[in-house]
């Protein structure tokens, strides 16, 4: 059992530690550029060959999370691991660890992201962290520079959820929030999570071994594409991450009847799409109701049977709220179900709706977020604090240990989308902080 | 050339026609249905074994036209027909016709329907018309009848529309409305018309000489389930069609931005969804805003890329407005325009449509429709003279032919789903009313 703490030789360590990044005072961009320790050209091409693996016609990729494509693409970065002279395991619920050993007896610190994306998705989300972990391997091979604490990068399982409906996959049962509950969860082709573990070479009755103890790391961080508009308006180069929102995800299913749309008066129809199209609008006054950056979204209405010519008899869709306060979520989702409720008297509908995902807000570890600001002040680069809206990896591993994040500046605020993108100088600031975070956090963390 | 008249010989064809009847005068319904000519236990029989091509978990079908369920479903109907003593023939529509000599040369009273469905469609829709056309076969032979006219039993080629969206193709086709522009219509496999009409034994280069000249038939019949609630409300038997209303169908596609929906603030999205869910609701108030029986109906919201966690980016719809005045459509179409437009600037969303069916409204011949009357009456039936709803495969045959439908109720005025069920009862009355209007039509009908 290993609990980090930020006690004793705090002094040394940062002499040290200044030595090594060999910066010596802050700098300007420009100048601390010049001072990267990792190589972004090398960075590049490994991205740049990422990408290839579900690549589509519009420059992005469709790389779903259990699925042919994403296999391949994890046999090319296992290669990569493998390159950078890492030892690399799977775990059963499929998630990809390359390991470095440190010089002394201590827990590891583990960094990483995901490959997976969202159908029609971009070429940095998940990426960038995922192979800018690698890089900083290959910058701490470059300098020879061995750390105390053994290193571990991660790739985790299914990190975007739309295949399964399940959100953080691999890092959720690693933190023990997910267990065997999820192996007879069935896609839309009627393959189990299981069926799918076992295309992946796990055997899924050993899926709790992935689960990571309570300390058991020194520390987890993730590098990401901030996916919203904000560093790139305020011209901020880091966002340190204070924390992940809560979110909330409920499927929805309106049932009215499905019938002739050329012989059904209109005063006789139970139209279900007519049903949740109302709905919709409704979730999204709740959410514009209340003051502050809470989201509501209706991502589909799935309408059945479908036909132009027939009136929608149910239709499927799924409602998802984020805010730091679950306490807000709550008070908007009372608004919608009153909503929902009135919509289902005028239309003659029913509609019930269960909740199938509820992700508890995960703050960063203060500690952390200091090495954070402090490793970017090294470089020369600018920082501010926020939040993410959007649900990461790291987030899961927060509940089992300390937990840092490292945003960068996404173009237009653009994600999950093809035209998704983060300038080359702004990735490899991204992973030289990286680089940095992770040589001060094994300097400055101490064992009990 | 033929062109069908009611002249001469009218008190002679009367007086052969009730004698050939057997019914004499107008009784109660009850001991009408005892003079029935044809037997309905075997059309029951027929009934139901078509019914088990394509059969549903929901007891209902799902029969797609061009499809290999409804390839094998026309292969039964086809042994039916020979069964009759048919002449079967199938033109390069993929249409089935089967052929019954009459004495004189004198063109063919066609009369028949579709076999095909919806997805999850019912048991009556188009097959109660196309059994009960192969019934009438049987009855004649069972009367050893010889008509004047020959007699042509059609089972139409993918009347239904869903697959490749163009409503009574095989009909279309036949009076010369569609074209071979239809053959490189795709559908979501990326196999064309052409393809499809290729796997029905078909040579689609032909397509053409499936067109029936115009005057080349004495009349066209088709009985058809109503598939809306006014004959069952008002307790009448059968329902004297009256016309076909004109159908207008557009398909729409909103084009907003996908983003991520964790990360994108409320009032920096272009949610596709949203906008299509507003303009859902305005093709309903455009409606409802006019008086008359008028109907309008969006049967789906497909959106891209759908996944729950992105905001949707493109939303493709289809528009459908109903009504047998033109004039109106275009007055509703004007008011949902408006709104759309509205909706676009309100949401930073573009939507287009294009019109994709046009079907003008088609009249019954009014002597068709007073030879349908009185063959119901003759039975002791009771009728109502009413406009339809949907669109037929008789409203296209009638821009070349004299046409009349012949509606029977449908419980709760359901269809086009697994519950739509018309009585035994209600069946046989429809059969054999029909059976009646082709003996008085082939009696009153004269050649120029």
């Amino acid at each position: 059992m290993y609990t980090p703490r930020f006690a004793g030789l705090r002094l040394f360590g940062s002499i040290l530690c200044l030595l090594l990044l060999r910066t010596g005072d802050a700098r300007s961009a420009e100048s601390s550029a010049q001072a990267r320790h990792i190589n972004s050209q090398r960075l590049q091409a490994t991205l740049e060959k990422l990408s290839e693996f579900g690549r589509n016609s519009e420059g992005g990729v469709t790389r779903l999370g259990f699925s042919q494509t994403e296999l391949d693409a994890r046999t090319y970065v296992m290669s990569l691991m493998e390159d950078a002279g890492l030892e690399v395991r799977v775990d059963p619920a499929g998630n990809i660890f390359g390991r470095r050993s440190g010089s002394d007896q201590l827990p590891a610190l583990l960094f990483g992201s995901h490959i997976d994306s969202v159908p029609h998705g971009g070429n940095f989300d998940g990426t960038l962290g995922s192979l800018g972990a690698i890089e900083v391997i290959r910058a701490l091979n470059d300098g020879h520079i061995t750390t105390r604490h053994p290193l571990e990068v991660v790739i985790w399982t299914n990190e975007e959820g739309p295949h399964f409906g399940i959100s953080a996959l691999g890092s959720g049962v690693a933190a023990g929030v997910l267990g065997p509950e999820i192996l007879d969860r069935k896609d839309d082709d009627g393959l189990t999570v299981a069926d799918w573990l076992r295309r992946y070479g796990q055997d899924p009755s050993h899926l709790t071994d992935a689960r990571i103890p309570h300390g058991a790391l020194a520390a987890v961080l993730e590098l990401h594409i901030e996916q919203g508009p904000v560093l790139e308006e305020t011209k901020v180069q880091i966002g340190v991450v204070k924390g992940i929102v809560s979110l909330k995800r409920w499927k929805c299913v309106a049932t009215g009847f499905a019938n002739h749309a050329g012989t059904t008066p209109m005063n006789r129809r139970k139209d279900a799409l007519a049903a949740a199209a109302k709905d919709l609008l409704a979730v999204r006054d709740a959410v514009r109701a209340e003051t502050g950056t809470q989201v509501g979204t209706v991502g589909y209405l799935r309408a059945e049977p479908g036909a132009p010519n027939v009136i929608p008899g149910r239709v499927e869709f799924p409602v998802e709220l984020r805010d730091l306060d679950a306490g807000k979520i709550e008070r908007m989702w009372q608004s919608i179900q009153q909503r929902i409720a009135q919509t289902d008297k005028e239309e003659g509908v029913e509609t019930r709706c269960e909740v199938i995902n509820d992700i508890a807000a995960a703050l960063s570890d203060p500690s952390v977020q200091s090495v954070i600001r402090e490793a970017a002040r090294s470089a020369g680069l600018s920082t501010a604090d926020m939040p993410s809206g959007a649900v990461h990896d790291a987030g899961e591993i927060s509940r089992i240990a300390p937990m840092g994040m490292i945003f960068v500046p996404s173009h237009d605020g653009i994600s999950h989308a093809p035209q998704e993108f983060t300038s080359w100088d702004d990735s490899a600031n991204g992973v030289e902080v990286l680089y940095r975070s992770i040589l001060l956090l094994d300097l400055r963390l101490q064992p009990n």
